[in-house]
């Protein structure tokens, strides 16, 4: 296929690690016989300097005219001073509501070699493999809210949680299609003993499953028990769809199983157009320059682009397999040795990988 | 001290358990020279069968004038059916709210022998002891809802999170002095870079806590970064206080961390009047009146009754110290013990407490 990809290298580690996002799509590329054209554009703090602007107007139209963003990652103490007209993070939001991007994939895999790094137990964390679909548009996050002045001098505040019909449905056929291509096992998370915003989810999430993925195997779970089920049985979930909020917490939760976060990708999808593949780690200001992050988390967020916006499964399975042969092999970025390890650098990994996929 | 004492035994094994937990309180009595009055009076689903109410008008009028209310557990299958007028945890949520419980108390406490029964490892568990306080009475679970029907046939629910000046304060002010009886430090959770709920939240809290708990270590800790600390660093937390939809989430996930719910005891507190004290385990109605039941929350429970209503701290300890002593001896209930440990019944474990307490 062709495809035009836009790159977003953003701040602090960001720009190393995109760049070997780019590598490994150059080599898929070349190898499965596809023409990629990449554009690099700017994000975040750098784009504040530069153009006062988290998100230029010019890199947004790159955006709405590409099959898929890879983003590094924005922020820095730089940017942190919170009388600021505007933050790198801004950035992050504007391009997620501008593009409706509206469903947060968050897969949270474990690795062997790093079972032993998980707060959890080996035998408990063991063989867990959950793909979160997440609200990311709608929910309390953006509903309505107010403050309000009472006349004894007290206040009163607001957040409204709300959601509609096609919200819903929309989120949950993402969902319901990623759990096709997966074990077939779709749970949903709600409160629906408790709020009516929940029990909406719940009704429309199991109408469209039950009328459009018939073959699903699907349960519902409430939000505070599926907080201890993913601490006490993680292994026996497969896909989780929630909304924002909901999806919020046990996202982060999640993403404390596999014992590090550098090997975890995220993807947002909207109904159309490019969706925006990134790693969930952030921009490491501390370790950015010296050659040392971990770009896996990238590279295996290009394997998302590839399969979520190109349909490029295959493709995108070669790069996850030629991750996992790169950590089999006992290969290490600094922040996954243990101590006393042997490490590479941040290209000298992406490196071992594109071996690896050539191999 | 004179105390009026009212049992709630409720369904299942509440009785049995909640019949050992009154034992410990007379043993209390004599040893320390105080004189409580006991009185018994249905709740939940017997209460159904009985008088056609989960919450008899007797037991409320009974509960408004007791010092403390020790409750069992209620439900069951038998009373399950979800075309049914009322449910016995009707009675539940109704005495919470006639009575003002605002405050929810959770001891998180974990036992050497129980470490490698928890989800986590050891040395991450270890030395865990949280005290979580969760308002019980606002938030999302009780501010307006709606549900409306769209012209275009879909439909649009809404729940809102609603938080006053008053209802921050109070229960920051339980939380703030708890922590003063404790180590000290008091860690408030919220969503307050996104919810104006929990920018209220935040706000009042830091003011309560300057104001008036100029002594304690305060910090806070976003909801979703508090889901991830809950399992990464938990013994680094002393006295947390949440919001009710948070607390119920977070409680939850907690709950997880002994590696039994067993032990864990919980109270429910209010301005003034008596707090109600409860095992956090429910009815477990498959082993009702086999004399198996774990009765140490229960206990554990009269003990935080006598703390937290009585003002008897001492005594409180003298039970707390009993438990231990029983656990370290090796003494198991049948949910605790390993493969192949003898077991105690019921009775035999209420008894060994007592021992231990005497001697
Ligand atoms: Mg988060
Ligand atoms: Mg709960």
């Amino acid at each position: 296929v062709n495809a035009k990809i836009v790159l977003l290298p953003g701040d602090g580690i960001g720009p190393e690690v995109t760049e070997e996002g780019r590598k490994i799509l150059v080599e898929v590329a070349e190898k499965f016989g596809h023409k990629f054209e990449f554009e690099s554009h700017p994000i975040g703090g750098n784009a504040i300097d530069d153009f006062g602007d988290p998100l230029p107007e010019a890199t947004l139209n790159a955006c709405r005219n590409a099959d898929g963003i890879l983003l590094g990652a924005v922020g820095g103490p730089k940017w942190d001073d919170p009388t600021a007209k505007t933050r790198p993070e801004a950035g992050l939001l504007k391009i997620r509501k501008e593009l409706g991007l509206f469903a947060n994939l968050r897969p949270i895999t474990t690795h062997e070699f790093l079972l032993d790094s998980s707060p959890l137990r080996r035998e408990i964390v063991e063989g867990t493999d959950i793909f979160f679909v997440r609200e990311l548009t709608g929910g309390i996050y953006f509903g309505d809210s107010n403050l309000e002045q009472n006349a004894d001098g007290s206040e009163t505040a607001t957040s409204t949680m709300v959601y509609s019909t096609h919200e819903i449905e929309r989120v949950v056929r993402v969902a319901a299609k990623a759990a096709q291509g997966r074990s077939g096992h779709l749970t949903s998370v709600d409160k629906a003993n408790v709020l009516e915003a929940s029990r909406l989810w719940r009704k429309v999430a199991e109408r469209v499953v039950r009328e459009e993925f018939p073959d699903l195997k699907y349960d519902v779970v409430l939000v505070d028990a599926m907080a201890m089920h993913l601490i006490s049985r993680p292994s026996t979930f497969d896909v989780v769809v929630t909304g924002n909020m909901f999806g919020d917490i046990l996202t982060d939760e999640g993403s404390m199983l596999p014992g590090s976060m550098g090997l975890l990708p995220s993807a947002s999808l909207g109904s159309d157009g490019p969706g925006l593949y990134e790693p969930i780690h952030g921009s490491a200001p501390d370790i950015a320059g010296l050659g040392i992050a971990n770009p896996l988390a990238t590279i295996l967020a290009a394997a998302m682009l590839l399969r979520h916006s190109l349909n490029l499964d295959d493709e995108a399975k070669a790069i996850e397999a030629a991750v996992d042969a790169v950590l089999s092999a006992g290969h290490r970025t600094k922040d996954l040795a243990k101590d006393g390890e042997v490490s590479l650098g941040t290209i000298e990994m992406g490196q071992k990988v594109i071996e690896a996929l050539n191999s």
